[in-house]
């Protein structure tokens, strides 16, 4: 008989329909797990070391969801997310005890995925760089900057670059792989805090908090007097609006998410579209899922970025699964520095990274 | 001493700031014109025989204009446009009395065209057609239709392709080009004899009525129960929010024009534009200026259809100058049916094509 032991989980509840501001949709509530899979399961059993906190989640925690891509969570089950995950037994013959893996997974101690989840996991493989970039630059985070600003924007050296949601998981790297192009980049950002780290920290040429700015299109004319040549947008409603006033003709825009939008009834309405007419931009809204078979040729890229410094990269993590659904919410009203990771096994110090 | 001819012109007395749904803003006036060029002026007189109606004057008819490509006309100024006309006399050696010549002149009977207007002027070489048709189908319209669809939809055979304003200038060339590249294609226009048209004499599989439908939502739900793979937009505002509900995924949304917009004091406000990201839709605009390096060859493809009558044209044309304001007034309000042209010397029966 295999060991049972406590297995954390963070269960939906309730739908959230209209705000998102706290966690009271969501339960932690303790189960038990046997770590053993059943053979012929084709099963593998992971404890999951670090979760992701995305954007993306609070429009699975919608009754509608996002169709086609983002359906609904079912009710009363363990959400899922990426995250980073050690092996611990697996009927899989391509995963083995004590592997390191990324992928999705579940919000819990310990999942037993099967397929079509355990396809998504990655087996990392370098493990001299912390674990928990896995779920941040060295993964979805990182290739969505990668395929949303290379594939997507079509970059050149000296252009004019904006970045909304700058200091978010996906922002900062942004913003740093156009300075390696060479490029002017500009953030935004909700705090002063994160336009220090911004200036000082990750190599913007410029930012500014959007919250002190009552006329964002003056702020945006003012910082770039030139216009914007590329726009990452993270954020949506009125500062992609205004952005659209004070695009360069031949402009691009990529529209990776839209996050000042999610908790809204109603989005936003946009009324400066006809920009795109007479500056001939190019919008063009992506997910990365299609950029996964990109992946290894994206780390042989940045895995040696990082190494050398070159790229830096900022978390902010919680520890403790409890802690993971408050950590969730407050994505949405900018609470995180960086990246938001869960650190879900904090009181194991070998695991830390 | 050269002969003084009567010169009939349009003048733009006033901007229009609000509506434009009367010609009041604008006045027919005579003047005199000498029939001479000076010599070493490097000009070309003109007559013109055909003017066209296009949506974008109206946005030269606003003070500001709609920078950084339709500057405001000079008040108290003869409006520009394009236009069919004959030679009269030359101060340019490429071209001699006589020639028929296509593009940018002004609304009067004669013009003296200067560098740089010179410039913009075609040479007519291919008679066998109706000469009005080259500010039509063989000009700005259908070179519009012709990049904006093929170069800007990227489309293939089978695909979903939806028009709005099917029977104007440029959407009855794209429909037809749609068709003809193996497409299932649905037009939209605002009156029952252009729905007749598009289905019965243009070749559209199915068209409607966008005044007789209270939600254009479920509207394009019940022609595209499989949604669009292309949208070529001459509408904007209410339509193209709909249509972005109604995309499918890898779409590709052509900004031709807004026409539905240019007369609001304030653009409607587009709510759906998250679909962008979870149908990875490409939205562009563009301006046909940037294809005129392509026109030859557009020629090439377009006059062989023409005279194969695998494409049919329709215009509508008023008769003389001093019924062009209201003609151009008209296309706004969808009074047209086809390309609206305006026969400026309808008086000389072997001038008519």
């Amino acid at each position: 008989m295999a060991t049972q032991v406590r297995n954390e989980q963070v269960i939906l509840k309730n739908y959230y329909k209209g705000g998102f501001t706290n966690e009271s949709g969501m339960e932690v509530k303790e189960s038990t797990i046997s770590l053993k899979v059943a053979e012929g399961s084709g099963a593998v059993l992971v404890k999951n070391l670090y979760l992701s906190c995305d954007p993306y989640m609070r429009l699975r925690m919608h009754p509608l969801g996002e169709p086609p891509f983002f359906p609904p969570y079912p009710l009363s089950s363990v959400i899922t997310g990426y995250g980073v995950s050690r092996v611990v037994d697996s009927d899989k013959p391509q995963f083995n005890k004590g592997d390191l893996v990324w992928g999705l997974t579940r919000w819990e101690e310990y999942s037993i995925l099967k397929d079509p989840e355990v396809q998504t996991l990655f087996k990392i493989e370098h493990t001299d760089v912390p674990l928990s970039y896995y779920i941040g630059i060295l993964g979805m985070s990182g290739l969505t900057a990668y395929a949303g600003f290379y594939e997507v924007c079509s970059p050149k050296k000296g252009e004019y670059v904006f970045v909304s949601g700058a200091s978010g998981s996906v922002g900062e790297i942004v913003g740093q792989f156009a300075k390696l192009m060479g490029c002017y980049v500009i953030g935004s950002a909700g705090s002063k805090e994160k336009v220090e780290l911004l200036k000082n920290k990750l190599g913007f040429d410029e930012a500014f908090n959007y919250k002190e700015e009552h006329d964002l299109d003056s702020a945006l004319k003012r910082y770039f007097p030139e216009g914007i040549d590329i726009y990452f947008d993270n954020v949506g409603g009125k500062m992609l609006d205004a952005v659209l006033l004070n695009m360069r003709v031949y402009g691009r825009i990529s529209l990776c998410g839209m996050i000042s939008q999610y908790n809204l009834e109603q989005h936003e309405g946009l009324r400066n579209l006809f920009s795109l007419i007479v500056k001939r931009i190019r919008m063009k809204g992506f997910v990365v899922f299609d950029y996964l078979p990109q992946y290894s040729k994206f780390l042989d890229v940045v895995l040696p970025q990082i190494r050398e410094d070159k790229i830096k990269y900022v978390e902010d993590r919680v520890e403790g699964l409890e802690n993971g659904p408050a950590a969730l919410v407050g994505i949405y009203s900018g609470r995180n520095i960086g990246k938001q990771v869960v650190n879900t096994c904090p009181i194991t110090p070998k695991m830390r990274h």
